[in-house]
């Protein structure tokens, strides 16, 4: 009885937990674009618990190749998808981490690494969960699917886009998708995402007539000129906001003048900026709204052009009961807390996954993503793994 | 008598006139700091003629080593010097010239070439006239010397400078000196300059909080903070110039932030500026009225940082009759026109001769110095030669 009791259950013994998931995860430097084993390494947890594994690698001239990862289990109606990227940002001076930012070390309940919550936290969560479910329910209905691109911190074209056209092109319809970002501000139940804003980049560029800094008479300077641009875009609110969104915010990022000399007047100047709009606007409104008070304040005094940059993304709002209300319950259910429904922060994948079917976004805690000591509580890992497999049974089971 | 009419006198055989020495010089193709012959062309010219030339070459860490001239001739007072400089600006896209940029091509009276006004047409005009004076007067009482650099439209560090103290630990004393930069904005004999402004440039430098454009409120953003304090600076004029001097002029050339990305805000701005100020100012006092104005827009909200640049030129105004109408009546005297006496424009190395003697400066007309097409009219030429030779002939004769 004493030696019944050390033998471990059979499914116990197949599904890894969500740490022993992240750690393997963590300890592949997978920095944008960088495979580094971590697609390699699911395969390797998937593909012996029953999943389809593909991993097609995308092009685009002009930008690095990118591996992805498309893994899928079962069959028909409800079709789930886990979406997220093993890819992270660069750690920075290695030497300024507690732990090694590719070691996985686990410290006061704590596991240290790159990409601890942004995401490979959330990825290991998501599996965990999945192979949890399926070892208890090797009958289940439905389909689950993992969509997982390692070009989300990057320029994001060899990534989700593609690899959402990819599985559509061979038949995948999904009903629902939850992508595993971290969402939450300070506890894990803060909030789910059902929204995003949109993004619109663009440059403004002045022109002036170079001269000799001596002779300013026969020179136009293009920088004050450009400031009184600058001024007039500023000078008012785009929006207040509104009971779905945030304001929208428009954000002077980077001013450009090429030139090294102290005696000579530029010929151009120029600045760029980026807009986190709501729903209240599209990237053709808001581009009108600059020009016309960029013309405003022009007049017939200052030669300008305003370049908008091509990656648009608009804004959006999930409108799914059945999704935001099942993910909502299962949060309540393990944590105690009704999370908010936000649509805050920046721009995710949900931005390309949103044209194929419902999808929100909830993760872990992301205080640290993108710092020193990026870091997540072991807790908070089990609590996430706990709250997907909770979802997965109401959804699909 | 026929055949007698045909012999050239010996100080004509003997005495290349300006064009002559204009071409040659063209034809060294010597942009800062590539001597290219032009130095060891006037050699040719000078130690013929009894100069006693020295050529020293002057270094400094982190500049490019330089060639100067320094010629001498008689001895004991008046001993004037012509200062000049042999480097050029680079000539641009060649093949937009109407004639190669260092050929020397004669074309309507007019010699075309990089340097033809700025300056090697000045230095052409002055050697043509000391050789003429001296072939005309082998007993003249006093000193006559050219100070030539090759260091003036660079950083200014291994020429002119370092070549006034070489000659003054040499025991040269010099008793006045014209500079032969083209100070004629449309006609010869428009205008003498006697003094200039200074000039002082600066950055100011703006620290914020890096972040995510998407989360604002997490960040401070560098870029509207410095443009409040660039407004302040721009908010009032220094002065409003005066009887002897233009108004001074603060003039933003530069703006810089260290940031590819779209979604981030930047951690730091720069602006970088430049002031011609006149002798209502010293570099001190301009640095508390900047500070004064800074601190104020800054408040307790700003973090800021002004760092000056080192190379300061202060304003000066020479007072010599024995020069400056001299000069004056010789110019009235070969072009009917009395010059003005003017103190505008850029910096010249006027500014550093003005510490070992009164300093004028007199040459071509500058319209089309540093330009595609830089040319200059063969009667300027030999109007600006006979002027000096009239001008030696009074002051030295």
């Amino acid at each position: 009885m004493s030696s019944h009791d050390s033998i471990p259950s059979p499914s116990a013994s197949t599904t890894p937990d969500a740490t022993t998931l992240l750690q393997g995860l963590v300890r592949c430097p997978s920095v944008t674009p960088a495979e580094a084993g971590s697609l390699a390494f699911l395969e390797s947890v998937l593909a012996p618990a029953g999943f389809a594994v593909s991993r097609p690698v995308f092009s685009e001239p002009g930008t690095p190749d990118v591996e992805n990862l498309f893994a899928t289990i079962g069959s028909g109606a409800p079709h789930f998808v886990f979406a997220g990227h093993t890819d992270v940002v660069p750690p920075g001076d290695p030497a300024r981490w507690s732990h090694g930012p590719f070691e996985g070390a686990i410290e006061h309940g704590m596991l240290y690494g790159r990409g601890a919550v942004d995401m490979k936290g959330g990825i290991a969560a998501f599996v965990a969960a999945a192979l949890g479910y399926l070892a208890e329910k090797p009958d289940h209905r439905g389909t689950i699917s993992l969509l997982i691109t390692g070009d989300e911190e990057g320029p994001s074209i060899n990534g989700t886009v593609k690899l959402l056209e990819w599985a559509a092109q061979r038949g995948h319809r999904f009903d629902a998708a939850i992508v595993g970002e971290p969402t939450n501000p300070n506890a894990l139940g803060d909030a789910i995402k059902v929204g995003r804003r949109g993004s619109l980049s663009g440059t403004i560029i002045v022109t002036g007539t170079q001269g000799h800094v001596a002779y300013p008479h026969l020179a136009v300077n293009p920088i004050p000129q450009l400031m009184k641009l600058i001024r007039r875009l500023t000078a008012e609110a785009l929006d207040h906001g509104n009971e779905r969104f945030d304001a929208s915010n428009l954000e002077f990022i980077g001013l450009e003048v090429d030139n090294k000399a102290w005696n000579v007047i530029p010929a151009e100047a120029k600045a760029r900026f980026n807009i986190r709009f709501n729903d209240e606007w599209t990237p053709e409104t808001l581009e009108a709204w600059l020009m016309a008070r960029l013309e405003e304040a022009a007049g017939n005094e200052i030669e300008f052009e305003l370049v908008m940059e091509p990656t648009k993304s608009t804004s959006f709002l999930t409108h799914s009961p059945a999704l935001i209300d099942t993910l909502a319950n299962a949060i309540e259910t393990v944590t105690g807390r009704r999370p908010a429904l936000s649509t805050s922060g920046g721009t995710s994948d949900a931005r390309f996954v949103k044209d194929y079917c419902p999808v929100v976004e909830f993760g872990l805690v992301g205080q640290t993503m993108h710092q020193i000591d990026e870091r997540v509580a072991i807790a908070d890992l089990d609590a996430l793994t706990a709250i997907y497999r909770r979802f997965l049974n109401d959804f699909i089971g």
